[in-house]
């Protein structure tokens, strides 16, 4: 049997145009003599569809187009993720679910088993639960049809749940010839490993070759990397599809494939990422033009090389802003920066409006503005001036600002915060320094210079906080594993009252966040989604 | 058997002040010769704790307050909201639970049934459902004791869910004497009529009587109101604890107490919920004084009326911050206003740095800024001076804009956006006019004055958005009740192309509210919490 997984990348809501690109590639399969086509979790809707699936209209509208897909099945099955509202009572109206149709013929949905709601998923808010995980005669096959996190819970690979059932066992006494996967599988680095192991198992348990089906694409904050596997029954990778873009991976199940490994270097998969993020966020949007702020650091300039790579040197516009506190540095560095690229530098001094604000503020206030203001005051005039030009010319302003500054509130809300998206907010500082290193082209005399925001005289990021390798340890240990600060200064060998400081701050600092543009997830635990934490709570204080 | 429902305002995350906090109503609940003392849902945590649920750390404190409170138990029995370990397997590691303490010693732990996971509710990110519901016997009673949702299932007023168990129809086989139930039951407006229908169809069915205990204060986003109630067996209310404030509701079983109507006046009570969240949100945090913007316009002068009644008057500070647009008007009728309040209200006018503005971007530009550049400078310019109290004095900034101008994306980001606080950001057009009238001091000029931003000569805001009246109209149908459009405007005797390019409108600016600050919650579906939507989608624009 030849089988086609379809690699797609689908638009939230764009129901029409997604049900017209899942047909092309059901052309394109049938074309290259695939006898059964699969597409990924949710492919009908895009995914997360969120509070759409709320609408009654919208479930109506979904159900038509399942039907128009019913019609272009000729000669072909297709199984194809989507939602289908629940029969048979139980605490939700729908499932997560794959339609299973042949030849023009709707055979059944099996539905999601294993419902995430943790992190970024929240799948327990719209979703029942499968009533159980079938093995699907189709043409002479029996096929296990699961639905992402339906094989992760076999290989011990779910956090913060353990569920009662296990789909893999189910499907193991009902002995398929093999098992598909739909997956909406959003991407963090090396998640691809993590997930190698997952179908593995499967595949080893089950003693039958897994295919792996997955999104591709940015949707909002959510990255999907792709990366469509072909497994072979004792648990070797033996065929895959790219990542980060479309693609429709045939599989010929009577052939023998020779195993290899895949190892994807992490800072080419980070940066391809925060590409498709940034890409698809714009052209999902129908935006084509961005705009930010370089500064002569080293977090503008990576994004300045991302963004290029995203949307072409034509489509960027750089604007160096520099005040009194400027190092000479900072624009000429983005002036090489800007000519490397190819892309187009502006430069606007910021000290006019800096001026004026400090003479209004100085009769209003009837004193001198105070350090922090008279900081702010310079991130949000240049703020101001980038909204400027998104309100005339029509640019998608970027914002710059990298993780581990997120967590220390070490940036000006309205200010530097100000965007349509954070690029680098999931990104922290040390993964920062190996993007720029690995895409080469950043200037010497931005990669060795300190983190400076350039605010006050001979300012340096070090003057407030500690080294950004601390930081990013204690980040790590904290946001992602949830260790308590006696356990990472233990571990990492740190003072107690430096760990403790840090995440009085990490905490301190969630009413910034609250307000940040959207960023792209490129970790396990990201601020700008899947992380719920109040902002009016007292536990750090208390923790002292 | 005298029973005290102690109606707490719990700090989030700060246990051990929660626990001394119990422990002073224990006393006086003692003190009054009640023999059972019962707290809200989830006490011990205020509600809701969110993402602290998952440091383990935080449930081990927890369990340390809870031995604390068990020691303080001395001849009385205390029943009061936490939560634990799940000790027994299961999706979820903890349970939301009630534990019961006799006379110092820890008699077992009653778990919440029915988890709410939509809108503001996530309780299936984090709990696992109890096994049973049980009677428990405390001195010489049996006692039902159920949390918050458990109740309200039996009275089909459950939205977006349908659970498949009954706590109450478990409970109605075992003849409680009396039922409990322990609430963190957030405000919105009139929900307090739909709780006296839940309470008094659990305690028809059961024939015994309800009591109630409800959290209250503000927490972020969301408002606790209180009102505790006390139900006879034939399901009348007896009884009932204020409104949007700790009280202490003693109940005696042996007597009879004559049922009443309780019925709150709607905008009185949406008046205490935005100043009990404005006052928590501040107070909570260690903030005491309040700046924002006075424009001349009701939303502002509402907002000047909530904080006085807050923070007291000689913690605001308004800024009136005219520019060449500006009406006479906003100016005097701020000042009017200012002064019957008994606020400080400074004048600063935003010429210089807008004129700055214009010059530099002219430049910068080659050409005249447009009418939206110019007119989001000049929120802007007022968003940073505001900013700039807020850095130098130690201010936190109200932003006043109102839930149909966030639904139609008529606010500038990062200018009237800007602030801790969106007090009216739930608030209808419609609803903010009935604040004004019932708060009496606003001025006449300012209640006639039709809406407008003064950001462009003679502008008003129905130059380019319908009346307000349609606009809310829209928005309560498709925002709270999911209706579509074609239904709405058949329902409501619109114009189709009217009601889809509101709701357009509405999902266009979902970019914009993302970046809002927290809002206030008093409405059954706000934009600032419990709503998610995609920014990336389409679903709008295929509508058409």
């Amino acid at each position: 049997m030849k089988i086609a997984l379809a690699q797609i990348n689908p638009v939230i809501g764009s129901l029409s145009e997604n049900r017209k690109k899942i047909i092309t590639y059901i052309q394109q399969a049938r074309k290259s003599g695939a006898e059964l086509v699969v597409f990924p979790e949710m492919a009908l809707l895009g995914y997360p569809p969120e509070d759409l699936l709320l609408l009654p209209s919208f479930i109506d509208a979904l159900n038509s187009e399942l039907k128009l897909l019913i019609e272009a099945t000729e000669n072909i099955i297709l199984i194809v993720g989507t939602v289908r509202e629940n029969p048979s009572g139980g605490e939700k109206g729908l499932y997560n679910t794959a339609a299973i149709i042949e030849n023009k013929v709707l055979v059944g949905f099996q539905d999601k088993a294993l419902l995430p709601d943790y992190d970024v998923f929240n799948e327990r808010r719209y979703f029942e639960p499968a009533a159980r995980t079938d093995v699907w005669s189709l043409s002479s096959k029996r096929v296990g049809i699961t639905i992402c996190e339906d094989i992760w819970q076999h290989a011990g690979a779910v956090e913060y749940s353990t569920y009662a059932r296990d789909p893999i066992v189910e499907l193991a006494t009902q002995n398929p010839d093999f098992v598909v996967n739909l997956s909406a599988s959003p991407f963090y680095v090396q998640k691809h490993e993590t997930r190698l192991k997952v179908c593995a198992k499967a595949s080893k348990t089950l003693k039958c070759p897994i295919l792996f089906c997955n999104q591709v694409g940015g949707n909002d904050s959510l990255i999907f990397d792709g990366y469509s596997m072909h497994l072979n029954e004792s648990g070797e990778l033996v065929q895959n599809a790219k990542g980060f873009e479309e693609d429709l991976l045939l599989i010929d199940l009577e052939k023998k494939y020779q195993p290899y490994q895949l190892k994807p270097d992490p800072v080419e998969d980070l940066y391809k990422a925060l590409v498709i993020g940034l890409r698809d966020y714009f052209q999902k949007q129908g935006f084509s033009r961005a705009c930010f702020g370089l500064s002569g650091g080293i977090d503008s300039a990576v994004v300045a090389c991302i963004a290029k790579e995203a949307l072409g040197a034509e489509n960027i516009l750089a604007l160096t802003l520099p005040s009194r506190f400027s190092s000479t540095g900072s624009v000429i560095d983005s002036e090489v920066l800007a000519q490397k690229l190819g892309i187009e530098l502006q430069e606007i001094s910021i000290e006019p409006p800096f001026e004026s604000y400090l003479e209004l503020l100085n009769a209003s206030f009837k004193e001198k503005p105070s350090g922090v203001t008279t900081e702010n005051l310079q991130a949000r005039i240049r703020g101001m001036l980038l909204m400027a030009f998104s309100n005339h010319f029509g640019y998608l302003i970027l914002s710059t600002g990298n993780k581990s500054e997120m967590a220390m509130g070490y940036a000006t809300l309205y200010g530097d915060m100000c965007g349509g998206l954070g690029v680098l907010n999931d990104v922290y500082k040390k993964h920062i320094y190996e993007l720029a290193r690995w895409v080469k082209v950043i200037p010497q005399a931005i990669l060795d210079k300190p983190p400076s925001a350039e605010l006050s005289p001979d300012q340096k990021d070090s003057d407030t906080l500690p080294d950004y390798a601390i930081i990013d340890l204690v980040l790590q240990e904290y946001i992602e594993h949830h260790h308590s600060p006696v356990e990472i200064a233990k571990e990492q060998n740190l003072e107690l009252p430096l760990v403790k400081d840090l995440i009085r701050r990490i905490h301190r600092n969630e009413y910034k966040r609250r307000q940040a543009p959207p960023g792209l997830r490129v970790t396990k635990r990201s601020f700008t989604v899947g992380r719920r934490f109040p902002i009016v709570q007292k536990w750090n204080v208390d923790e002292e």
